[in-house]
């Protein structure tokens, strides 16, 4: 199944708002519905192709496979330049993109989708592209919310839908590690794992269309990295195709040979190359898998006992804590919202635990006590189950509120625990701050989605009417803001949605000149013709 | 208290050999006393300092202080030529390294030795060392043992002693962080933890005299890696002085934001500049230590038991096992070496646990049913006792080898667990057959020194006689044996060394030449002159 090309997920995922919340959304922040209704598919106006036809016989070419059997007719199947298929590689699913699909904006079109087969393909692809001037955009599940998918303008671009390397390597029980090609969904991967036992872990709220390569490519963290860890924290090896050859990293767990170049090739974003395979770490499917709600007194109390669990154990799998606009508005059950069910007061949070029986009653009983030391208040299984149920619905609900003319966004940063209550409190008056004099009063509601020994991650959700002019430029005047106090809070851009287009011009100022000049350094010998991601990441110049 | 400059430590330390432990040295591997003693340290010939008056004076003038108070008389009284100090700072403290040194070999000698007070000294440093065509060595507590600070010939170069950047620059008991400064020496940084109950829990084998500076510069891995990481884990920020200005890396424990620039710099070795502050995470000083022994039938039951804990839990803080050569030798506790201590058969494990009571005493139950249950039987506490206080004498033990005219020498690598048995046969059969061959049958001895899910490291340990000829070039045949058997058998070439100069060769071969083409552009960018270390890591060109 194709992902619904205007919004997210399964076409027939999204649910109208009831009635209720659209009378909520429009008493409490003004909004309207939309004048216009979204574009359809089959009316969005492409333009032609720009793609030469000796261009377009040399990407055919290059995707006849490893034996060249079938000629060039067989690589011209990977080839498309359909609309439809360059509409559905357009973009990302960040809110402004999809705002601009909805009003069938295609500017950032590619010219051509590939689909290779295998890493000597992409290698073929890559060198075709070079010789053709065409700028390469690797594509899997194209959930990216940072424009990661949208190089500069105005140079021609094709994106390499990596689809079709979606297998399993190889698995090594005994070490216990999976090499998995870099087009596999999620879901696809966990199910050829667990044919054989094992799960990787990783289940990021993009987990149901998101792939292995884009995991690796922007350094996804997922929903039980509590207990399993980032994905850059999964990964022992990987394969990088780039204009210049293959790039293979990884002969041990750990290694004091050199700088660790798995960790320069994970957060590239395309733009170093194309990653065709990972080796990762994986774990036996866990036994048993509970998770619990708690309830603290606020933020700051809950806060604190996270933040002793991440430091002194025992450690759940899973740990989330909403703040209390975000506990009161329920948007981790987003099916109850308006529904009237009585919430407790406070900041409620999710704690989760998988392995075997013996480890999970154990970290559960060790949690328990240090979470009822910190103050908090037991809320039993059934909020953990209603978050179990609805961890991957959110971006379902985003598409509802867009739909009842609602501006629905997220974004996320990271700190040392000391610096978290600042952050917190500049990001969210940034927010407030510029969406309300903009004349939209928002909702911002926040969570700690992500615990480390010494640090955190806050993830916010804003909601409001989108203004009167151009939605896109409405929210992009917030999001800078909230950029512009994360770097002042002295947060990072980005805890796990990547860098992209978006976020670039403040990753160069979080790294500094010299940084940006070491991986400019870096990206200029795999590609010295640029042709990678251009502007993903990286300036152009 | 400066180290041995011919040997390691504290130059009251080594302990000549017991009569019986020489003649069985003598009667089993055919060691005989060599014919010359070392040389005193008055008695190396030292060749005057290639050092103009010019260079001398910029590099006085650097090293006055960020105020420059006190004028260029200050900054001299930090810039040594003197034969002593050139002498404490050749090489480091491989077995070649000794060898050449007690024979007054002194070719890889500094022309200056220079001892920056801050970042901004090592800064104008480098600027003055750009300027006078000398290239720079960074030195922390000279352990090195891969050739690390020896440059290529035949060009001039100073050593950049770090000793006087020796502060705790903060300390944040929230985020449980510190900012060490690099020349900080081990002991001092868990001083200065100490006194706010903090640890950081690193402790390699070279513990007493290497620096927080060195531990990053070569991924050091330290004996407590199994409870507490390597010490790339433990890094979450670093300050980088490069000739062309300075990095700074790690605004949060995690990032999505690009590339990880600390994995960038932990490795480098000196070669893209000179570390001068790394923020680590720290620890509560446990409250509960305790160590002890296990007994395996044989390495491969043992190595299966070690992976199951690495694997499934519960992990104990330290874990390591000797094969069955150095179980029998009983080079774990050097001190007993000869005492005819009655000894297990088989292979003996150490596993530690370190924390709280509670978690201590739970892991250490949980470990001891899976230990059982993989055929291991306990042993007590004595040995781990006996581990405990000899755990950073080994390199005593060398010197003593060495004065009793054996060669002995230490190399280690890394693998997953699927490929550990074939690395090790492969490696242990390289070193005996290149050693036997040469006329000097070896012991060889191995042990797994650290172990993660994935896979673990192998040290291992040789002990022959020196041969006939040149002793360096005797062991540099059975070493680079080594080498190619580790990288055919899918090993790293080091796992917690480094690469220095004596590992580089191979390490090309393992990174490939994209991956060293990709480092060395980072290098030409932040070291545009080349003065960083040249040779070392990195070939020159």
């Amino acid at each position: 199944m194709d992902m619904l090309w205007s919004g997210w997920g399964d076409p027939a995922g999204a649910k109208p708002l009831p009635d209720t919340v659209i009378g909520q959304l429009r008493d409490m922040l003004g909004v309207r519905p939309r004048e216009a209704a979204p574009v359809a598919l089959g009316e969005v106006a492409v333009p032609e192709p720009r793609l030469e036809p000796a261009a377009r016989r040399a990407l055919a070419a290059a995707l006849v496979g490893a034996d060249g059997g079938g000629g060039a007719d067989v690589g011209e199947d990977h080839v498309r330049t359909d609309p439809e298929a360059r509409i559905r590689h357009t973009r990302g699913k960040s809110t402004p993109d999809l705002l601009r699909i909805r009003d069938g904006d295609v500017t950032d079109i590619p010219e051509a989708v590939l689909y290779p087969a295998s890493h000597d393909e992409v290698l073929a692809v890559l060198r075709a592209c070079t010789e053709h001037g065409l700028a390469v955009v690797p594509f899997g599940g194209g959930t990216s919310v940072v424009g990661g998918l949208a190089p500069g303008r105005p140079r021609p671009f094709v994106a390499l839908d990596l689809r079709r390397m979606d297998g399993l390597l190889a698995l090594d029980r005994v070490s216990r590690t999976a090499t998995l090609q870099s087009g596999l969904r999620a879901p696809q991967a966990e199910a050829l794992l667990a044919g054989h036992g094992f799960t990787l872990g990783h289940f990021p709220q993009s987990y149901e269309w998101a792939t292995i390569g884009g995991f690796a490519a922007t350094r996804s963290s997922g929903q039980a990295s509590a207990g399993h860890g980032r994905f850059d924290e999964m990964v022992l090896a990987l394969t990088l195709a780039t204009p210049e050859g293959t790039l293979e990293t990884g002969r041990a767990p750990r290694s004091a040979a050199g700088p660790d170049l798995r960790q320069l090739v994970l957060g590239s974003e395309g733009a170093f190359g194309v990653i065709t395979s990972v080796t990762v770490r994986i774990r036996p499917v866990p036994r048993a898998r509970v998770y619990e709600g708690w309830r603290f007194d606020s933020f700051e109390q809950g806060s604190a006992a996270l933040r002793r669990l991440a430091q002194d154990g025992p450690r759940p799998t899973v740990l989330r804590l909403s703040d209390e606009t975000e506990t009161l508005i329920g948007l981790a059950q987003p099916e109850a919202i308006g529904s009237g069910t009585a919430r407790p007061a406070g900041c409620t949070a999710v704690a989760g635990y998988e392995g075997t029986e013996e480890d999970t009653a154990y970290r559960r009983r060790g949690a328990a006590a240090v979470l009822r030391a910190c103050g908090g208040t037991p809320l039993g299984e059934e909020p953990g189950r209603n978050w179990a149920r609805g961890r991957f619905s959110a971006p379902y609900l985003r598409d509802s509120l867009l739909d009842a003319g609602a501006l629905a966004e997220t974004l996320e940063t990271a700190a040392f625990w000391s610096g978290v209550p600042a952050l917190y409190t500049a990001v969210r008056d940034a927010l407030t701050g510029t969406l309300t004099e903009s004349g939209t009063p928002p909702l911002v509601m926040c969570h700690i989605s992500h615990i480390y020994e010494n640090g955190a991650s806050l993830y916010f959700t804003v909601v409001s009417a989108q203004g009167d002019g151009d939605p896109v430029a409405h929210w992009t005047r917030a999001k800078h803001a909230a950029n512009e106090a994360i770097l002042a809070a002295g947060g990072t851009i980005t805890h796990h949605h990547a860098v992209g287009t978006d976020h670039r011009d403040w990753y160069v100022r979080e790294i500094g000149p010299l940084g940006t000049d070491a991986l400019r350094a870096v990206k200029q010998r795999l590609d010295p013709a640029g042709i990678l991601s251009p502007g993903v990441l990286l300036p152009t110049d």
